[in-house]
């Protein structure tokens, strides 16, 4: 035993110790401040490490095994409560010093504004990437009563930084009249309801693009994700996005980061919201890091 | 802002002030006395309206936004504590009431023993109605253990109203013996297991009559509807119930009025069943209240 | 039954239906936007009113019952989601208006934050005003790692505006050693780990001066408010609170508000906090709106 | 191993498996219907069963074993489900059975309105006994809004049958006014708030007589007892209940059989509630059982 | 009421009272020490039986009811604490007098290592058995870090006992790659990720032969079992198990016993999986006891 | 920031990043292998460390602050699943080292059972050690229904160790007839139910002594620790365990080492349990570290 040399602290499992020499990096961003109903998701990040002790490393969905990848969890990026801006800020700093050197971003939300502040950092290297957003809520707002920056509206900021035609949505199933009109007046692409099966008929339509991909864990009915702030009845299940994951490693796209979502323990005293999170956050290092461009 | 003009209380999202103005009247049955296992649905109604404040407004199932309908909440009847007989009397006083005064009722639950009186009031003004029951239990019990008035026979009573013809159940997978061989030889209409496919190929014969509508939650499966007494194993999913929702709002059916039962909080912390069960109500406000009979 | 004249919807037990006539408003601040540790209690004004039908009318600790006291329900503020600053200004307004109107502010939180608005809007009007502060944490801090506006500052703000030796606390048990040292030079009254003795010699001090009190839950031992953000082993049990609100209420003072905060009902599926926050809330109304100036 | 011998089913830790050998008989009234807030005392009886086989068969605090006590556990009586008045009846006349057949009777609940029909029952047997009640709710109403058949009411029937001056409660702190008048009024003993020290005063005044025992489990604070239907805080510890049971055990009395009720298990996950309750019956079978009259 | 003759405890709906009657006998194995994540499944045995009490008798899925077998429900066997050796020999011990008096036995786990000593003491009756598996996790590991005794390896040391061709296992979606390496060289029977449509083609070529079916719950996605130690994200549904149950009731297979394992009530308090357990007792004891060999 | 230098994992809040520097080391054993009720500890550790971060580093009971102290966190001690004995070597081959390299153990259970390898292991260095051990249960069994290996034992095996005259037990209020036999005839000092008084006039007899100090979190009552495996109702507060903490700071007594045991997270949804434990450590890094001997 040598349990003087390191922590054994609470870190995705198997994750590599060196920083250097990975090629991806989990993050954590504890960050809930502007969500609308039940707030909680700032502790996320760390019940998804938690559990992941309890996962095989081996996927028999890509007969991969997590040695074959070297990533290394980085922990939470101390945002300061209270503060959206300030919040935000801090993330696109940190992104953006992570692609500068060369490591593929995996953020773990928080709500999921989050993602705002990572486009505008992926924007910057990668002009012309495209995103694949999974989720139940169209997020296409414009501000949320007044409030710009509100868990409502990054995929609207999304498709004002890449163009909507680049923004492709999957498993909708709620937003305000303005946002579906939105959606189909914009050019970009929206699928409502289910996940797996439109996005197998959108990908050859991405191979070869650079495509970041955004998933909220509340695209799961409720039966499958309980522990998620604005649960949403009539969702996918695990199965499905589990499915949708894997079409994408399969892909000819060439992913160049990811995050997943708004996952609020507090919900969910079976604990399985979290448990099926790092199972997909398993997948993605497996399925994804791999195809990131050189 | 006017805090002093009225109550901001937990009423349904967008309920419309004024009673008189109303289409449709949203009301609370806080009654659980002879359910045979787990009681609290008695907190239903009020949760189902808690949670509302956290739904959209605008359903992307049948393109119409809560603008397009008026209906008064008006509250949980103050039924009394263990007295069935005295509950059931006011609960058919209250709906005879409404439809006195042309209003659509849509009724909250409480056990299902609730829907019994609403039945009676409903058949003195439409005396060729018919019944839509999804449930995962059949009720078609004469008594339960010798007491007449059991959360298990209000289906039985409907068939002795309205003639067992007119009677559609849907989901059925629990009961007696002699409940399945009552519904195969009633003429009754009952459908196992399975809800939105059975009920599409009945709505066309439906089509012109006036027909009630009755869901016990309990219809989903636990894991999309835990917080209910009787949960039962094997059902559907909260996207098929909204399926069979959306093909009622689309079918030629009069919709005479409603009601959603079984909802039990206490058995569900992630909030799931009231959540889901609020959207459901927000379907049926969009999609049947303007199918009703001028 | 009468329910086409008006809402039944969630609010405080035995509430009177008319602003104008009432002595008393009772109104929520659902804002949790700058806590440090567990957010959730936004939902807190809303389950003190749900749960308040359980309590009795009655009070066995001052043989008073709530038809002596009229008292209006307002309602929750809608406040702007993540927006601090925005939020504190609509509750000073709001404050000032009900002070305007010669009523007794009752607020219910929401973090503690809230209640630097108040102290504002108070001091306004009763400048020589003291506080009564009741909190397991000192929230004596200038700000809460930079930021100003934090959950951890209403007291420090309550000196600066009052006067230091117009504060004084009790039942302190967490802090920063700046905090304590604070505490100590300021001039400020500081009881550390109990309340009910403590205060009881300090009220005749206060006699025939207005004060506002307000009341963190957190003051309770976990054991006793399991439901709230900031959890502190070691605190009081609710027989020592409800003999300190008894206290205040048969001394000499002049009270002129209240408020209780920090009740965060997601950690709590008992509901046993804001069951006991109810029946504080009960007994202020009882006690301490009778006690205010002329 | 002997499994083909008898059901080794949920029983009281320790209990006698033939029915004519024992003293005492243990038996449960699932009965929850008449409650006017959180139903779910029904399951109180088998959970508490259930949880015994944590406790220790010795007890440090009046130095006696469970194998000095012959006792059989009969199981739950099958009330009829919403039928107050049909479940009362079959409670009176299995009490009365064990007594005719001098077995010590201890009952469990279900809601506090069983208690009535024991009352019944003992009175026959003993015209001059007296009843010791602990409990936090007054229970002294004449009838609950016109129900005569209610949680609130069984002390005050034990007044009418057997004298208020021989109706002792403790702990008491809730009730409506009238109740607390009666109590003042009626003649008999109450004492408020706290239950140990007023019971050890009374105890000698009780020396020699036969006396019932019926303790709600509310009268503990709610941190001691989440568990139940209408949890009241400001009340005492389950250190004070031990001690109060102890100290009828060193007493003079003669008991003549006791009851514990209104352990609802769905509101305390931790199931510290009927740990508890498990707890207390272990005391009462080893301190009141051996201080039967002959 | 005849309270007095027998006791009324925990035991399995409509369980027969006398052992030598009875074609089956329900058995306890409340063992969870070598569990490698949540422990809890001791308790599954005793919640199963409890809410059976919420099962109807009679099964729709094949028409018939609980009257038509005979089967005693023997408690748990007393297995000693954190020793798995010794609570293996225990289990052996027990199935083995069962099937030497020829009774069906029909096991509750407990963790999934609880199957071990059942198929050696199957496989010294019945030398020419297969097995059907069902379950998320291959279990087919030799060890677990070194411990041979582990709730990881059981369907290993079933191939090592009955070759592994007479093993077919269904629903698998986690394992080591060595394990699924095993699978596929080995010459057993493994379907990935579903059950109910793989085990209707491999039905066929088990008619006749004597099979032992042994189900894991966590083979349900944790949305339909939530209460189980070790969750994997992306099961089947528990209408799909109903399905797979059913499916071989109908079959041309000869049933010599089986067992449910793996039900942990502390992570579910919904009882859902309790609840969902329970029913598939039911459906085994009516479709597969029928189906033993002569 | 600097996110790639060093995990941010979860370690106790302000842990020391280096082995060698740190004076004290924290270290959890995650072993619950031999519970004879509800199992759980092995999560304990983690979830202390995790809620820590809600903590204050400055304490108000004895005026010290965590940057005064020197402490490495080293995780969790990789124990085998299901294998006391192999665990128990693990933990005293680890806490040799630690005593062999200077450093004051504080270890964090897991079951009680890990207790007795520490003492193993002191004894080696202290021959004259006295033990403090702080539990409701008297821990005294030689054997546990045959085992010697159980969280029953691990009092009884310090008394052969040290000699029964140098084991002071405090607040003791569960065990066998037998084990308060011992207690009496054995010579060790032994507290019925209170801690804070009786050891508080034990402690200057014990001065200049070396001591080690193990508490088991349940001897708070139920109320206070819902979160442990074995809940024992009429338990001490946690504000009367801080006070026996401090007292323990402010004695003559010299402190070699300590535990905190049985914290169980899965009963305790409210997570108060760990949130006390995690207050404790931290007075026991304050007033504890600076006493051990040069």
């Amino acid at each position: 035993m040598k349990f003087d040399e390191a922590y054994s602290g609470n870190v995705f499992i198997k994750s590599h110790p060196n920083f250097e020499e990975s090629e991806a990096v989990i993050y954590g961003m504890p960050m809930d401040w502007t969500v609308s109903f039940r707030p909680g998701s700032r502790f996320g990040p760390a019940r998804i490490r938690e559990v992941s002790l309890g996962l095989e490393e081996y996927s028999p969905y890509i007969d991969r095994h997590l040695e074959e990848v070297k990533y290394f969890d980085a922990g939470d990026i101390p945002l300061p409560f209270g503060n959206p801006q300030r919040s935000l800020d801090m993330i696109k700093e940190y992104v953006t010093s992570l692609l500068e050197k060369g490591k593929f971003p995996i953020g773990l939300g928080g709500e999921h504004l989050v993602s705002l502040p990572i486009f505008k950092a992926m924007v910057e290297k990668y002009p012309d990437m495209a995103v694949i957003h999974i989720d139940a809520h169209a997020d296409l707002r414009e501000d949320y009563e007044g409030e710009p920056l509100s868990h409502s509206t990054p995929i609207r900021k999304a498709c004002d930084l890449l163009g909507a035609e680049n923004v492709y949505s999957f498993g909708i199933r709620s937003g305000t009249q303005e946002e579906f009109e939105f959606a189909k007046k914009s050019g970009m692409h929206m699928s409502k309801f289910d996940v797996a099966e439109p996005l197998k008929k959108v990908l050859p339509e991405l191979a070869g693009r650079k495509v970041y991909i955004t998933i909220d864990i509340d695209v799961l009915d409720p039966a499958h994700a309980p522990g998620t702030g604005t649960a949403e009845a009539g969702g996918i299940t695990s199965k499905e996005l589990l499915e949708a994951i894997t079409a994408i490693s399969n892909s000819e796209v060439q992913i160049i980061g990811c995050d997943l979502v708004e996952v609020a323990p507090a919900y969910d005293h079976s604990e399985q919201t979290q448990i099926a999170a790092s199972k997909f956050v398993r997948e993605m290092l497996l399925g994804w890091v791999k195809k990131q461009p050189k």
